[in-house]
This record gives structure tokens, sequence and C-alpha cells, in this order.
């Protein structure tokens, strides 16, 4: 028996003094104050954090580069290159939460290896959290409360004419409660990013755990589809009405595999950006068959433009707007253009049930639309 | 309305073109017979691959970079850079199904920016898919069948002393039945990868659903555990019992969130490379927990250890060995290190109930794992 655990530890090792071996000679620890990301893999050193700082340190192996840079919320950090081959450099303090960046080696943006995958700008992008005090409570996993459970499913789309990937978050109870009915939330990402986008980045199974348990929010399913239309490999490029999809063969698919109600008042549909902008083209284009809706920095209405005419005349009559829309939450974070004039408008219009959010100090990232979907979700369905 | 949507096509395709201008200038559509690889993210044309040669075409934009390479199936391609900047290079014809592969941009190994993420070597890795004929009907999507569902689940683990991320695939059926009771597979990935190594790179949901609508698998469920131990920031290595975390956190957990059945004729274990060494760790000193288990690639004894103290004893008493396992399932590719020799030496000494598979012509590769849980998956629970 020793013999044969001796040979596998060798063998273990030898993969792993590989692993390091491709990642370039020992890497030092991160300096006292910082700690490697949670976003990192489970492995690696770097990025390395300063909680209290909010700066983030970052180190990549590639003695041979001309250069290396960091891109990260809009600034590009030169790294410097020490005698072993590893370029660092530190940023700027950073607004907590998540933030997409990319390594440039040689001007090539690519992907720093040290963290996990996370799909944004249409391609597979390192990420990086940036950690913060108590208010960061609500999205983060807590051992004291039951748990929903987030579906990977693919469902086949007629429209689409391919199978089609979902994820659908079922809340604690849903299998507790075998004859419970229960309402749908529809909930899209942004442009260039994939409907993994508000599981992974945005955390909302956690969200959504905690507006429950605490009571806040009713029990509530919530479907993450694509927003993108995939196409097989003979065309592979977007084409044809996301809209469609969503109205003829998701909601179908959804009520028939799960136990929902089926009527407006109990499905709700919001996204942000583009998925903002999706959301009011499917509802507002299908008012009878939705009763909520919210739309996260992405309400895309130009101030200037006749209120009658816009969305194809949904706020023409404020008053049946009003009787069919239970709630029209729109929210932004206050460093990103600010839809604050065009809500003035529709309130002067005579339209109701507005809610308005604005999250301070934060821009078009995560972190606005982490506290977004937690004033959202608790006003639905009541 | 017409200007509010001039001016959201006008932001989405800058937008478009920003993301275009950070991969290069116009990239030209693959030659005839090249078509984009389904691993690719959905709006990129390369790798493209020919289905009847099995050649794969790669493209990196760097203008600036030295020298660029692809690492793909052991073998090294260098790259050849045209006038636009497009470094370009053509495969050997490559075995069907899933290979993982790197870019290498002045000697540092990075992702190839087309494709999807898959975890592979401890990070985030460029896979690619090669297609093949009726054989892989078996692991693609069958829109005519009914599907069973993944779900994503953070459970806690007091061992681990940490959140911990699994999947758990579950039958069509499941929720069609909800006094109905299910049989456990636990099974594992291999070193370097994680838990959602089985159901993306070995769609092993589209298997499962094939067989069991075949009648040929029972329904069962199926849990996807980690292979690793991850730990908070403040330690960030490896470190404690997987196989503690197995039978103390995750099968308890399992059994509570799960309508199972509890004894050990309804549990099965099977994992692929390291995780088939973490099957026999496991199953091997949990004799009376375990019915059936299956170790892919991964059957790690040498033909020359003493059979009695192979694995803590496990063997010793050849009939005992017998009455507690139903199924010790061994498998290989062909043109990997090959256990037939300890297969024959165990059959020798009296071990019963094994079934030893060899897939032809594949390697430590997901091809040969695919067709492993294809040829095990039937023999549970019955």
């Amino acid at each position: 028996m020793k013999r044969v655990i001796i040979l596998i530890v060798v063998l273990l090792m030898c993969d792993l003094s590989l692993a390091q071996f491709r990642q370039g000679p020992q890497i030092d620890p991160p300096p006292k104050g910082f700690k490697p990301a949670s976003t990192n893999t489970f492995i690696s050193q770097y990025p390395a954090v300063n909680a209290e700082t909010r700066e983030a340190i970052f180190k990549v192996y590639a003695p041979y580069a001309q250069g290396v840079e960091v891109d990260l919320a809009g600034k590009k950090y030169s790294m410097a290159k020490d005698e072993k081959g590893f370029w660092t450099c530190i940023s700027d303090p950073q607004v907590v939460g998540f933030h997409y960046y990319a390594i440039r080696i040689d001007s090539v943006a690519v992907m720093d290896r040290g963290t996990e995958a996370f799909f944004g700008s249409n391609w597979e992008s390192s990420g990086i959290e940036i950690p913060e005090g108590p208010e960061g409570d609500y999205y983060r996993f807590n051992k004291n409360i039951p748990h929903g459970q987030i579906r990977s499913i693919d469902y086949w789309s007629e429209i689409n004419g391919l199978e089609r990937h979902i994820n659908v978050y079922v809340p604690a109870e849903y299998e507790k409660q075998p004859e419970k009915k229960y309402p749908v939330l529809y909930l899209v990402h942004g442009w260039g990013e994939d409907e993994n986008g508000w599981s992974i980045q945005g955390h909302m199974a956690n969200i959504m755990d905690g507006l429950i348990e605490a009571g806040k929010a009713v029990p509530m399913i919530v479907v993450m589809p694509s927003g993108d239309i995939k196409t097989n490999s003979d065309v592979r490029k977007a084409s044809g009405n996301i809209t469609d999809i969503y109205i003829k063969d998701l909601v179908p698919f959804i009520e028939k595999t799960f136990r929902t109600y089926t009527d407006k008042q109990n499905r709700a549909m919001a996204g942000l950006s583009r998925g903002g902008f999706q959301t009011c083209l499917t509802v507002f284009n299908n008012m009878d068959k939705f009763g909520w809706m919210g739309t996260f920095s992405g309400f895309f209405m130009r101030p200037d433009s006749k209120i009658e005419d816009a969305f194809n005349g949904a706020f023409k009559d404020a008053d049946a707007f009003n009787k069919q829309m239970n709630l029209l939450f729109i929210s932004t974070g206050t460093e990103e253009r600010n839809p604050k004039d065009m809500v003035e408008t529709l309130k002067k219009h005579g339209i109701k049930n507005i809610v308005f959010h604005e999250s301070q100090g934060t821009a078009h990232e995560w972190l606005t639309w982490r506290r977004a979907l937690n004033e959202f979700a608790p006003r639905l369905f009541k």
C-alpha cells in the first residue's frame, strides 16, 4: 500500500509542479494587508486585495513580453517587470463589488489566469471582487438560513431552432411545498454577458435567499435566460427576435416545467443595461402578460423624446398604463448616465407606480445591480 | 420611437465595434469545409473545425507579438503572422470529442478568447470540441426526449469550514414522482478540473437523459462535487481530507435535501483520473456505505504491488470483497496507461464483479470518460 501511495503522491506532485512551472518560478505571497481575491481560482495568490484600502495588486509571469498592462475600470496600469520575469502593479482604490478586467500582453487583451472566468464583453474575462463591510452581507452566502437552488436547464426553442440554456432559481421551500404554485420573475443580464451573469457575478441566489428568509420578498421563481440568440455554426451570428423567444418559447416552457401561476399579476420581468431595454421591448408590447417590471441602468428613453410616441405608445394613455402595470422600477448608479429627467417626465405625464432607485457612488457595474435587485424583489407580487 | 430605436442601435453598434476593435481588424470567415467549433463563444468564427478531416484552424490577433503558438493535445504548433496582425495555424487531425488547449503569446500560455472557458489544469482553459458522426448522438442534446436538470447548489461544510459548490443531476421524472426515492451516484472529476467538468466537458446530462429514456439505466440522482478543498483567502491552499468531506458532510446533505435511498445498495461512487483514485480511497475505506463503484482512467494500483496490501487490504479477503461490492468498473483509453495487468491480477486473486472497459483509440481525454459513463451507468442499481 505504501508503495502505491508513494507512486500516487509522486504522480500528483509532478502534475502540480508542472502547473507551477507553467506559471513561472516561485511566486511571492501577497504583502501584509493583502489577501487573494475571492474571485481567484482556488490556488492563486494573485490578484490580491487590501480590504481596507480597496487596492489590488496584480502579478503576471511573462518573461519575454515587451510590455504588460492591467485594464481595470476604464484605466490602464503599466506593470513593472522584476528579475524573475513577473510583472506587477497596484491599482487605485476600487469601488466594492465585482469588476471585470483584462491583462494586456504586448497589446493583446487576455485573461489573467489567476482568476475564474466571468463572461463579459462577449468573451471570458477576468474578474475581481473587492470585499466590503456589513453592507455586503446581503449578497454573501449565509450558512444559517435555508438556500434555494439554481437549476441549469437546456430546453428546445422552436423559434431559435436550437437548444437554449437557462438558469432557474427556485426558493428553498419549493420542494417542501409540492402543491404550492409560485410567481415568476424573468431576469436578464446585460450586453456581452450571458445567462450565468446574475447567478455568478450578481450573487442573486444569496440575495433572494436572504430576502425570502427575512419575509421581505415573497417566495418566487427567478428565470435567467440568455439575452442573445445563439445560432448553429453554419450561421454563427446573432439574428431574429429575442422577445419572441422569451414570450413564445420560454414562458410556456417554464409554466409547464415548474409549479407557477400563469396570470400577469404573478409574472414580472427585469433586466440590467441592454437587458433593461429588452425588458421594455418585451413588457410594453405584452402588457397583458406582465404586471411588474424593472430596468436597472437600462431605461433607454431620450429625455427630449415625445413621451406619447416612446416604446410604441406604451405611455400615451397614462391611466391605462397605471391600471395595467403595478410597478415600473427604474434604477441607476449615481456615477453613470442618470435617467432622473426621464422619470420626472413620466411622472408629470401621469405615470404612477414608478419607483426610482439610485445606487450611491457606483457606476455601470455589478454593485449597482446587486443593490437594484435587493430593492426591486421585495416590491413584487404584493 | 424611431429616434429612441436609432439611438439604441447606435449605442449597441458602438459596443459591438468596440468588441471587434479589441479583437483586431475584420477577420476572414473560415475556409470551405471549416465551421466555428461548438465550444466557441457564440460570436467567434475561430477556432474552426473540419468535421471530415478533423483538423482545426486557429487564428489569434496579436500584431506586436514576437511569436505565437497553439498548444494542443501535447503538440505545439507555430503560427504564421499575416499582414493584418493575425496569427494562424492548422492542426493535425484530432480525436473526436473535447480537448483543452492554450495559446502561447511570447511564451505565455493564455486562453484563446474565441472559446468558452473550461476549468482544467487548475485554471480556465480554452477548449475545442471535434464533432463526430452518429456515435456522438448519445452525448448530444436530444430534443425529442425529456430532460433532467442540473442543480447548482452551495452547501455549508463543517469540515471544510466554507460553503462548497456542487452540481446535482436529477432525472426528468424527479418532480413528477413526488413520493419516489432514488439511488445516488457520486461522480468526481479529474485533477485540475472542478465540479463543472462532468456537466460541461462531459455532457453527462445528455448521456443520462438518453440512457434513462431508453430504459437502459434506472432513474438516478448524480452528485458532482469538487475534488479539491478550497480554503478561505487567509490560507488559500489545499488542505484536509477530501473523503471526510464526502462522507461526513456531502452524503448527509444530499440525503436530507433530495428524495434518496440511504442504503449502500443504492449508493455508488465513480471518478475519472484522480477522481478514480479518490473513489478508491473513499469506497475501500467505507465498504458499508457503497455497493457500486467505477474508476475511469484512474485505477492506481501498481501491477507488482502485493494485492493483499493494496488499498489498506481491501482485496485481501476476496470472498468478503465479492459479497460487499456489486460492481468494480475499471476503464481506460487504449492510448493511455492501461491497467489491464492489474485487472488480471485482481481476477486471479478471486475478485469478481469486475467489468473492464477499453475505449478504442482514445487517450486521457473526455471521449474516454463520456464512453465510460455510458457503459457504467446502465450497470448500476440492478
